[in-house]
């Protein structure tokens, strides 16, 4: 069974025309209940495929591991439908000697909110849950390798083709361009969840000397994921949010947006991208 | 102060050109902190601005609220950060004789979720809360009136047009064409609740004869927030998710997405679909 993809009946109308019967795939949205130590911790809403990563990812953007020794190893809960298991309940065994989250884990947001909550509070609470620092990250990428990824980033995308409804993250080698991983989700959040969750696994956190794509806008949330996992530059196809440019800013990452054709938009840390065509550098 | 846009310094770098510095709006995104009668319930990352509309569809969409006098009022919470009120903190008091949400209160997907989880459970966790039944709403609207939708919400959007960031959502009468109400946001399921909160607070719900039109995918969210507000149309101008397109198929809402120029692909209830063109009904 595809779960990735869904194929639905529909009626294609176009005003003046005869209504078309047919068929469309849909991406799939599914929820997945995350559990650990048998214990339950969060439901998203995601697209199957890769949950184990997006378990371990969404373990990092918490806080709760940070190398591939934290994360035992993960297994679907035996819990069925009808006699069938839904593969959407997953139970993460921890490493030796990690602590499980605190029973009344909540987002950072929350947990850190106070009367007079504000943007800067959120930026605060979040660089300090890092372990990783990246404003020393001195990793350099050039403006023309930068204008290749949204090309891979589609070219992996299986998906979206087919639906035009999921988002998708990528990794890169910010000296080779090599794409690392390609993850699709529903939910960008997800599909950042999911490229991270791989990397940790893969032991490679801090994600040093990389760029995180996303074919998406760039809320805050991604960039405090990519803060948590130890990546320098995040390029976006679409718009930041400003709480996004400004959390960039305050923790020394390199925020693009609008990565389209040969051109970007700049908003922080414009000294990691090496512009061959000007002698001055990005601002 | 201006706080649905910020102002940024970017650099625009073009492959082959002079990378020109300049400005770049950006769509606010900052917390907000929504209390019911003193007590904290949730933190959204939202863009300021109708703040009070995003808490009273919040809790129509938690099922708290289904009726105007249901909300009694809203104040912004004193607290500041260097002495300046942030505005980022809105506590709600409710009517008289109105339950208070459980100190336990989670989104509805987690407090029903058990070991076998899986989309059809989620959407019956929605179904049997809500109030209102929109399967009878007998509500036609003709495929040309709906093919206008799109336009009037990007008429009616001034952020999207300066930051190319946000998201929107209008509520329109399904006889008329007329745009009710539009809101704006970073997060589209903000946008959402903010029409919705709107419509309560008018005292207007169910809103039977109406058509929400958002300028996004429709994700499974979005779907069971119209069903909470009983709205039986819901158009997407992107895809739909498969748990949206069966939920719509469930309680009887009609699904349309891809709603572009003078086309429309309909995925749930195309019977209430006038196609002038033909003679048959959409299936």
């Amino acid at each position: 069974m595809n779960r990735i993809t869904a194929r639905r009946k529909i009626t294609r109308i176009t005003v003046g025309a005869q209504p078309l019967a047919g068929e469309d795939l849909l991406a799939v949205e599914e929820p997945l209940e995350i559990r650990v130590n048998g214990r339950r911790l969060a439901v998203t809403m995601r697209t199957p495929g890769n949950d184990i990563d997006l378990a371990a990812g969404f373990l990092v953007s918490e806080g709760v591991i940070t190398q591939g020794d934290d994360f035992n190893s993960a297994r679907y809960c035996a819990g069925a439908i009808d006699g069938v298991n839904t593969y959407n309940v997953l139970d993460v065994t921890l490493g030796a000697g990690v602590a499980p989250p605190a029973p009344s884990l909540e987002r950072s947001l929350i947990t850190n909110s106070s009367c007079g909550l504000c943007g800067k509070e959120s930026i605060d609470a979040v660089r300090t849950k890092s372990v990783f620092e990246i404003a020393d990250d001195a990793v350099r990428v050039t403006a023309e390798l930068l204008t290749t990824f949204p090309d891979k980033l589609r070219a992996g995308q299986n998906v979206f083709e087919k639906t035009g409804g999921i988002h998708a993250a990528g990794l890169f080698d910010a000296a080779s361009g090599e794409m690392l991983v390609l993850r699709e989700d529903v939910g960008r959040h997800n599909a950042v969840d999911k490229v991270i969750g791989w990397a940790v696994k893969e032991n490679r956190l801090p994600l040093t000397g990389t760029v995180l794509m996303v074919s998406s806008r760039a809320s805050f949330e991604l960039t405090q994921k990519a803060l948590m996992a130890g990546i320098p530059v995040l390029a976006a196809v679409s718009a930041p949010s400003s709480l996004a440019a400004e959390f960039a800013v305050e923790v020394g990452m390199t925020l693009v947006g609008f990565l389209r054709g040969n051109s970007m938009v700049v908003y922080a840390g414009g000294d990691r991208i090496i512009d061959a065509h000007s002698d001055e550098q990005a601002a």
